[in-house]
Formats: C-alpha cells, sequence, structure tokens
C-alpha cells in the first residue's frame, strides 16, 4: 500500500469520526479559528444564541478588514460590538488597521499540523504553511468555537506536482493562474489540493499563501504544502520559529488525481473579465489600456508583493492615465516596506496609499469607472463585485500590475525592456508592531456586555421544514452564480452585515432587482440555479438573508460547497436535478409542488411536480443523515436550542 | 492720514471697480483660481456652457481631494471628466493622491501679492503667504476663469495683534480656537482678518495656514498675514524662493476693528460638538472618553502638525479603545513624513494610515459611531457632517488629539507628564514629487472631447424671476443653518454631485426628510431661515438643487456671504427682514404674496403679504444693481447666454 499524501495525515490528525473515503461525510477536530467583521457580526450573535460562555479552540481571532470605509455609523457601530463581543467570549482582536486576516493569521498564529476554519473563502490561505485550513460558513465556525467538530465531505486529493525554477517577471500568481486556466473554476470542487515535489522549494511560504488563497477560486475544498525549510524561515522571520514542525508527504504517496506544472515553462497570466477562471497569456491582450491598477489583498499579500511593485517603479512614474492604488497588507507589513523604502518608493512614483485591509478586494471603494480597465492583484473578478456595474477587471501578479502602471496598457512585463528587480527584504519581520488585542482572562470576559448599537439586529427566527411544499419559483439563475450576485458585498450592503432584516432587501438584486418585493409578497419559495451554484465568498448571509425572506429549497444543477453548506445550516434545501437537463423547462413563476419530503429525504431521490407546466422532474441531494435532521429542524440553531449542547 | 493696512494694498492693487468704502460692492481681478472635485464638475459644466475656449487667469488648478472613496462608478467618473475638462480648458490637474487642495496650491502655486479665488470655503488658508484669497461659489470661478472680475462686498480689516511666542503644547490651531471661542462664527462676517504685530514671526508660513483656514469659520471674507521671512523660508523649502514679495501693512496702518492675542498666555483648545464656535479649554472637558482621532485635513495640514503627532506617539501606542485615523495632507508631505520616519512612528503607534485628501473631513468616510466622542484637527463640526446622526465631533490641535489618542479620554497634552517634542524637520521639501499635471498647450486642448459619463448630468435651466410670487413656504429653518444641512456631502451625497437632478433629493433632507419631495409638488416656493443662513462650505450645489426644485425666494435674518453670492448667481433672491421679529409669525405652509418686485427690488425695502395669517411685513435685500439684475434674469449662466460677453 502507497504511503499517505500530506493532505489524508492532516485529516487523519483531525478525524473525530466518519470514513476517509471521498463523497462520505467527515467530522474534524478545529484548532483555530477566525473570523473577519463581514461574517463575524453574525458569528457572534450565533455565538450569543447558542449561549456559548467561552470559545472552546486552542486559538480564534476576530479580524477587521472589511468594512473599513466607514460611510456612515454602521461600520464603526460593528467594530465596537465585534470588540466587545471577542473580550466576552475570550477570542483574539484584531482592530481596524491591524490588516486582512489571512497573512495576519499565517503570520501570527499559523503553526504546521492545525486545523483552521474560518468564515471567509480564502482561509485556505493558510495551507501554504502545511495547516489543514478551510473556508466555511460562519455558524459553523460558531459551532466550532463551542466545540463541535466540521463536518465536511471528503474530498479527493489531487496532487499537484511542481518541478523548475520561475523565470524572471513570473511569479506565485501566475501558478495559481495557470491552474485556473486549465481547470477553471468548478475544476477543484471536492478537491484538496496538494502542492509537492522539487519545485516547491523555490517558492518562499508567503509565495505559498499566494497560490493556497486562490484555491478558493478554483473550488478546492484546501490547499496543502509541505511544511518544509522554507515555512521554517518564514516562522524565523516572525520570531516563531518553536512552533516550527516538518511536514510533508510520505516519498511513496499517491493521490486520487494528479497534474504537474514546471514552473520554469511559466508565463505572465492575466484573468479577464469577469471570472477567475476566464485566463490568458498577458501577451494575448497586451496594449489594452488601462486606467486602475490596484495592487493589495490577501491574493498578493506578502512583503515581496509590494517590493516588486516599489522596485519596477523605483524612479519611474506611474502612467498619469491611471490610478495606481496600493493597499497595503498589514500594519506589520506596511511597517517592513517603510522602512526598506518600498512605501517611498510607491509614493514618489505616483501611488494612492490606501489603509491597511481588503477594500477595494470586497467592493469597500476603489469602484472602477464603467467601462474601463482595471487591474488587480486580487482573487476575485465576479461581475460587479469592484462596486461598479458592467465592470472590467482583470487579475495578474504584481508583475504585471506594474507593468500596467508604468504604460497605461496591459503590458507583458518581460517587455519592460529593463532588468527584472533583485529584492533586498529583511530577514525579520517587525513583530513588534501591535496587530492584535490578546484575549480577556475569563473572570474579566464574563463581565464585558455586548455592545449592540441599534444597527446590530437580531438573528431571525427560523420554522421547520413542512413536509409538503406548494412553492412559486421566485427566480431562475444561470450557470456559475456567485455569492457576490445572491447577496452582494460592496459599500452599499456592507454596512447592512449585521442587520438581516435590513440586509435581506440586498437579496439577489443584482440578477432580479425586484425579487426582495416579490419574496416578500410571495412567502415560501424555490429558487432555481445552473452548475457551481453559489461560488465564491462563504457568507452565509446569502444563505440567512434569503431564507428570511421565505426561500425554503434551491434546486441547482450543481452546488458550490461553501453555499451548500450554509443552505443547509439555516434550514434551506439545496436539491439538485436528478437530469440536469430538466432545468430548461422550469420558468420563473411556475408553481411547484412537493409531497412526502421526510420520505424524500429519506429516500435521496423523490419527484417535483411542476404544478405550471404540468410536467414532472426528479431531483436528488447529497446531504448526510444528520443534514437532512438540521434542514427538517429548520436550521442549526433551532436544532441547537432544540436539542441542547 | 493712516498708512494702509495690507489687505487694502492687496484689494487696491486687484481693484477693476468699485469704491473701497465698506459695504459698497467692489470689483477685483482674479490671478489664480482654484477648484476641487466636489464643486468642480459643476464648474466646468459652467465653462462648457459659457463657450469658454481656455482659462484666462494666470493660474488655474483642479483638483481632485473630496470624492475619493470611489464607492461605486461615480466618483471615478468625475475624475476622469475633471482631467479631461482641465485638458480641454488650460488648468493644471492634481489627480486623485496628489492632495488637499489648499496646502498644495499654496506649496506649488502661493505667491505673495497675488489674488486667489476658489470654489471652497477654505480658499481663504492661502492668505497665509501675504495672498487675497476667497472663497467663492463654483460659477463665480467658471466666471474668473472666463476673465471676469470678482464682484465683493468691501469687507471692513480686521487688525488682530499677535505679541508673545506660543507655550509648549499649544499651536495655531490654538489661535484661531482662541478667536472662535472670542467672536463665534458669525464674528468674522463681513470682515477681512489682517493678523499683524511681534508675535507674527513665531508662526511658520504652514501655521499662519492653519489660522487663516479656519477664518472661514469665523464667517470672515478673508484673512491676511503679512509676507516676511517666514514666508521666504517657506517658498525657498518649496523650490520657489524667486516668487517671494515682501508685503506688510505700513507702520501707521489702521484698521476698521481691532483685537489682539498674547500667544503666550493661550492654553489647549477644543470646540465642543457641533459648532467650530463652541470653544472652551480643553481641560475643562479633561476626562470625556474618546473612541476616534482622526489627524489631517486643510485645518491641520503641515509637516509639522503630522510630525508632532508622531513624535509624541514614538515608541508609545495608541489606546486600544481609540482608532487613530491619519490622513496624510499631500503626497509631498506624505513624502517628507516617510523620510523623517515619522509615517513608520504613526504606523507603530497603532495609527491607521489613510489615502491623501479630505476623508472623513468631507464627510467621505471615517464615520464615528453614534454618540461617542471624535476629535478632529478638521476645520468643521457641523450636525451629522461626519456621516454620522447625532455625531459627537471635536476640533482641537494635533497635540490635543495626539493626547487623547494616547489615553483614550480629552487630555490636556501639558498633562501628559513628559516634554514636548522637538522636532527636527527637513529644510527642503520633497518638491520632485509629482502632485499635478501641467496644463495641455492650446493646439492639443482644443482636440480633448469632455470625457462624460452618463453619471454627469447637465445644468438645469433656468427662467428669469417672475414679477409677482404667490407661494407657499416649503421649509424654515433656525439660526446658522450651514450648507451641510441644506445641501450635505457625505458619502451618500456626494457620488451625485456632477447631476443636479438627482442630487436634488439631498436637498434639505437632514431639515426636512420630506422637503424634496414636496418641493417638487409645491413648484415655485420660499424658506424661511434665522441667522448666519448657509454657513459653511462654499457649494453652490446648496442654492442651485433646491432652486431646481422651485425654490425662488429665501427670506432670513442675516445670510452668509459665499451661500448668499450662489442664491443670486443661480437666480434665487435673498431678502432680510427689516425686523427679525417678523420671523417668528411665519408658519412653514404659509402662502406669501409679493407684488411688483423688480420696483421693490429697487427699492430696496418692500412688504410682503403673509395670505394665511393675513399679516404683512417688511423685508429688505443688500443687493447691488448689478446683482439684482441677475436675479431678474435668472441667474448669472442665463444672463451671460442673453447678454453675450
Amino acid at each position: 500500500m502507497a504511503g499517505l499524501n500530506l493532505a489524508r495525515k492532516l485529516i487523519q490528525t483531525h478525524l473525530v469520526g466518519g470514513e476517509m473515503t471521498p463523497g462520505s461525510e467527515i467530522a474534524l477536530r478545529v484548532d483555530q479559528t477566525l473570523t473577519q467583521d463581514a461574517t463575524g457580526t453574525l458569528v457572534m450573535l450565533e455565538l450569543e444564541a447558542l449561549g456559548l460562555k467561552r470559545v472552546r479552540t486552542e486559538v480564534s481571532v476576530q479580524y477587521v478588514d472589511h468594512n473599513l470605509l466607514q460611510a456612515d455609523e454602521r461600520n464603526m457601530a460593528d467594530h465596537l460590538f465585534l470588540r466587545s463581543a471577542a473580550q466576552r467570549f475570550g477570542l483574539w482582536f484584531s482592530p481596524p488597521g491591524g490588516g486582512v486576516s489571512h497573512p495576519v493569521h499565517m503570520q501570527r498564529f499559523g503553526i504546521p499540523g492545525k486545523s483552521l476554519i474560518g468564515s471567509d473563502s480564502h482561509t485556505c490561505a493558510a495551507g501554504s504553511l502545511g495547516m489543514l485550513a478551510i473556508g466555511v460558513g460562519g455558524l459553523e465556525v460558531a459551532l466550532a468555537m463551542a466545540g463541535e467538530p466540521l463536518y465536511l465531505t471528503m474530498p479527493r486529493v489531487w496532487g499537484v506536482r511542481l518541478t523548475g525554477e520561475l523565470p524572471d517577471w513570473v511569479s506565485a500568481k501566475d501558478v495559481v493562474l495557470e491552474m485556473l486556466r486549465r481547470h477553471g473554476v468548478k475544476g477543484g470542487v471536492h478537491r484538496i489540493v496538494e502542492y509537492h515535489g522539487p519545485g516547491v522549494a523555490s517558492l518562499s511560504a508567503m509565495d505559498r499563501h499566494v497560490i493556497a488563497n486562490m484555491g478558493a477560486e478554483l473550488g478546492a475544498t484546501a490547499t496543502v504544502f509541505p511544511a518544509d525549510d522554507r515555512v521554517r524561515d518564514f516562522l524565523r522571520a516572525e520570531g516563531r520559529e518553536d512552533d516550527f514542525v516538518a511536514l510533508a508527504a510520505d516519498p511513496d504517496a499517491d493521490y486520487d488525481l494528479t497534474d504537474e506544472i514546471d514552473l520554469a515553462a511559466l508565463e505572465p497570466l492575466i484573468a479577464k473579465p469577469s471570472s477567475p477562471g476566464a485566463v490568458v497569456p498577458v501577451r494575448e491582450v497586451a496594449g489594452t489600456p488601462v486606467h486602475q491598477v490596484v495592487v493589495g489583498s490577501s491574493a498578493n499579500p506578502g512583503l515581496r508583493d509590494f517590493a516588486i511593485v516599489a522596485a519596477v517603479l523605483r524612479g519611474r512614474h506611474a502612467h498619469p492615465q491611471v490610478s495606481l492604488d496600493v493597499n497595503p497588507t498589514s500594519r506589520e507589513i506596511l511597517a517592513d516596506l517603510t522602512k526598506t523604502g518600498a512605501t517611498l518608493d510607491l509614493i514618489r512614483s505616483g501611488a494612492r496609499l490606501h489603509q491597511t485591509g481588503c477594500l477595494g478586494c470586497i467592493g469597500m471603494g476603489q469602484a472602477p469607472a464603467k467601462g474601463r480597465n482595471s487591474l488587480r492583484t486580487f482573487p476575485r473578478n465576479f461581475p460587479g463585485r469592484s462596486g461598479t456595474p458592467d465592470d472590467q477587471v482583470w487579475l495578474c501578479s504584481p508583475e504585471t500590475a506594474a507593468a500596467a502602471a508604468l504604460t497605461g496598457a496591459i503590458t507583458d512585463p518581460r517587455e519592460l525592456g529593463f532588468d527584472y528587480p533583485t529584492l533586498d527584504l529583511p530577514e525579520s519581520a517587525s513583530t513588534d508592531v501591535v496587530v492584535l488585542e490578546h484575549p480577556l482572562p475569563p473572570g474579566l470576559a464574563q463581565e464585558v456586555e455586548l455592545a449592540k448599537a441599534e444597527s446590530i439586529g437580531a438573528l431571525p427566527e427560523l420554522d421547520p421544514l413542512p413536509d409538503t411544499l406548494h412553492i412559486p419559483v421566485a427566480l431562475k439563475a444561470g450557470d456559475d452564480v456567485s455569492t457576490d450576485e445572491i447577496l452582494p458585498a460592496g459599500a452599499a450592503a456592507l454596512p447592512y452585515r449585521s442587520d438581516i432584516a435590513k440586509l435581506a432587501d440586498f437579496s439577489f438584486t443584482r440578477l432580479d432587482e425586484t425579487y426582495p418585493r416579490r419574496a416578500r409578497e410571495l412567502g415560501n419559495h424555490a429558487v432555481i440555479g445552473g452548475e457551481n451554484y453559489g461560488q465564491g465568498s462563504s457568507r452565509e448571509h446569502a444563505a440567512l438573508a434569503p431564507r428570511s425572506l421565505g426561500l425554503r429549497i434551491v434546486i441547482a444543477k450543481s452546488f458550490a460547497r461553501i453555499h451548500s453548506s450554509n443552505l443547509v445550516n439555516f434550514g434551506v434545501l439545496p436539491l439538485e436535478f436528478t437530469d440536469p437537463a430538466d432545468y430548461d423547462a422550469i420558468q420563473p413563476g411556475d408553481e411547484l409542488q412537493l409531497d412526502a419530503l421526510a420520505q424524500g429525504l429519506a429516500d435521496g431521490e423523490f419527484t417535483v411536480r411542476d404544478v405550471t407546466q404540468g410536467t414532472e422532474f426528479r431531483v436528488r441531494h447529497r446531504l448526510s443523515g444528520r443534514q437532512v435532521a438540521t434542514i427538517r429542524a429548520g436550521g442549526r440553531i433551532a436544532e441547537h436550542a432544540g436539542g441542547g449542547s
């Protein structure tokens, strides 16, 4: 029998239930959690609803990195609420300005071999250190903090062997863009991507973060890198060498699926508007005019990613038609950038240096002009996510971004006509820079009252699933609908993240502005989806907000992992067409009849009647018995309240 | 006969019409103009409506410093439109990130003895260099660019003699706060404040900027400082010593009014919520908890103002309950701050370092939580201007701000318990940092097309004033209503600054949410105001937007200077109660009858009948014959179109 790959080792050491057979449900022990502010306020309300006294994980951290614009009082009310909740429940707290959760977590808390779940889809970035790091819905994080395991469909492990070394002007972002070019945004669904092979050693831990981060865009459950000397170097620079543990696949490990990338053969790549999967070589689109370049986000968060831009721009000036926006990742990295002189280089080159945080990556500002091209080192370019309808957002490496900033057009950086800069980066990070507040000791913590401003709403109460549903189809969506379309982020919607009753008015409005009004009139209703329904962000608001308007079932060709779990957690039934061709006949407004649901769910497959069309079609589900019970109870909070724990 | 004060000298050298008798209309030659983006888009539409080929001033600059959040596509559409208009009409252009208009203009274009008008109320800051600098409405700037003079009521000159030197922990902001403490927000109306005396030499040019800037809060027409060796030092540091001209009042100059401040006797002062005039000593409010401290804006823009905060915080850390927000003034100043190490000190102390620009000062982000105290080095704290209803915003010096950041409570900085830091600032500024684009040469300029996205609206067409009005009172306002209440700035309204038809929906909503709807239904209508109606910002939108909804007359106890001119420029008749006591009897909804307006305006005083109450009262106006003609024509654009020029 072959040896174990690293992904299976990590799962094995955390397994508390189930069998490690791809497709079956497993339960995993959770060592660490992270939440950010856009998902965290709901998580804290859930902790309150669960009656939690203090988190039971080894480490739980609440970050504030999303809602930093503060266009009105709501953002700051959220920050104050989250700080009070972190104090109350015993979490670490990273205040606004501390930085983007994923790189900060990696720098301050990442430990090879630990498991981490986070209510942010890019939590998977911590796989860069040999962690088992998975983005999930907020309620799953809340339950993990309460000591419950994470339930997961056992994924297949996809071994991607790296050979060679990256050429000049090509960097880690191009590696994951190559994966997206080959496999698209559904390529990683129900898989863990495990990078291995001789090429791995040429990538720094933060380079691996870039690649692991955008495993989310592949739809992968997680990404895993070995914990080797490069990881030891990283932890040493962060003053935490003691946390290092060497981890790797067995030499004779095998994988459920395999692929191979010769790093030396890669060239600069770019994802065209408006999908991370629409990847082409930069040279094929060179010359396209650009009016905005944004550098930053969890997809290119490292000191190196900014330093290379600064080095390319040093002594030069950004093209006057370009707004060059630089979003430093964290206070620690900004301090390092400033010490090395890169901050000054960026300022002198004409950059707009913004506050640390997610900013434009989550549609909080930096919206480009309509129809004009914006190049970003971000992970996502779903339609409208930038805040601009009909936006033209491209995703690329820092090198390609810097080249466009200089020339005002998409430019293969190899064509800039000067040598690839050599970077001289410090061996130690500015670990003395404060980015976190320590959890309060239990005695003090219990005296903290949650600071709930009037803009902090209550969780809606959800009723159990009836055995019979006669409900209309309120909306029919196409393939690859993202949670950005189901429930937008951005400057308009994010301030309402703590108030589901108000946030619900944004549900599906990118697809159909009339949905919230109609849904309120219809009451219980269904939504029809295509392939990969609910890709993108982990936001559970995309399940809870439409649920609060009466959404009871979604019938789709297939579901994205996190959103499917979120639907279950809030009592919405995710059903798949047994024959995807049945999707075509259903029309918005059709009345659907579902009888004897309890029996149907037990059978796994059953018939739905389209009363309006006078037709019938078969649907099935991929839910575990545990999940079926959750839906029938009206979701996991209702279940918890009923069953106790 | 006594010698001339400097203000009269500056007026005399620019006088092209009228007599220099306080209260009579004068016409002044305009050497320089500035516009910012929140007012500039309308100015550029006005230049287009006027058919201007190329600006006729010595220097005209379009800055982009207000609308930088880019929550949707409109901000950036405005930036692109403004850049195209600057290129088309021959203006300098300072793109987003260049910096706040007033300090950048001072650094790059300020010349003692020149006249400057700007469509921003803080344009008066350039009086720090011995300029005659006046904030006006946008249309007046547009007409100045077209070569017309500025019409102004000849102000009285208020000589304020400074003696002594400021003690440790007290700085320029405390000087102007002392003026506001003594004289309130109406203290400077129809006056030019001229600082003179032996204490002036102890204030740097940028210190004087702080004082001159907030002359706007006193309601003053302008503030003037002599151009002395400190001004020469400033221009030398900016690489422009050749632009220096020594200017001062004659030794035996007299003033229409006088006051005196002993700088050595000042202590740290603070303006309480929610008026710049509510000034008290910091020690009287010490201990008040603070949750936000914001450093920046045109009211404390200098390198020193940030460097002192950095020095106070060096080696210390901001209190964890405080969000310490730092808004660098300009790219040049941020470069200098970074070179001196102050940027790193600020980062290490826990500051959130934001992009350069106005930001929270104009309500673009940084909104505090409701009911929590925010200390700011800004010039204004009108109710709700921060973006938060019921906000608690205080105005103070950088020293007082830094003290609160350290302690988490309002703190007299003299009580911090350590020595006042000594600053070692560079003798030369980073003048090589690009903050401007040069005007296009005429040949190229004429080929530039205005980049008008769909979010750039058209100017409304305004009809002449009828001779008889029978109109209802749509709204009755109290004293000191600011243009922030008439037409808000902030993240919600500012994106619509280029589209009056949409922006009109924000008119008066801070006072009465129903006004826009009712005004549209009523058509022609009146508004009643108290004292100092229209104080604050220069935004002409506050005249044009309600005018587009049918506002024809405002009857108030008194008017702020710029807003009164803006009303005239767009054909709204500003009338004063002859007997202020008549204000009390009028009720919202009353029908007013005004007959034979032409004759009444010629007479200067006439009778208005309140048909609903069955009463009559007398009103008067302070308009010149030129202004009466403007109003009767329907505003200056209509007049221009009719009369040509």
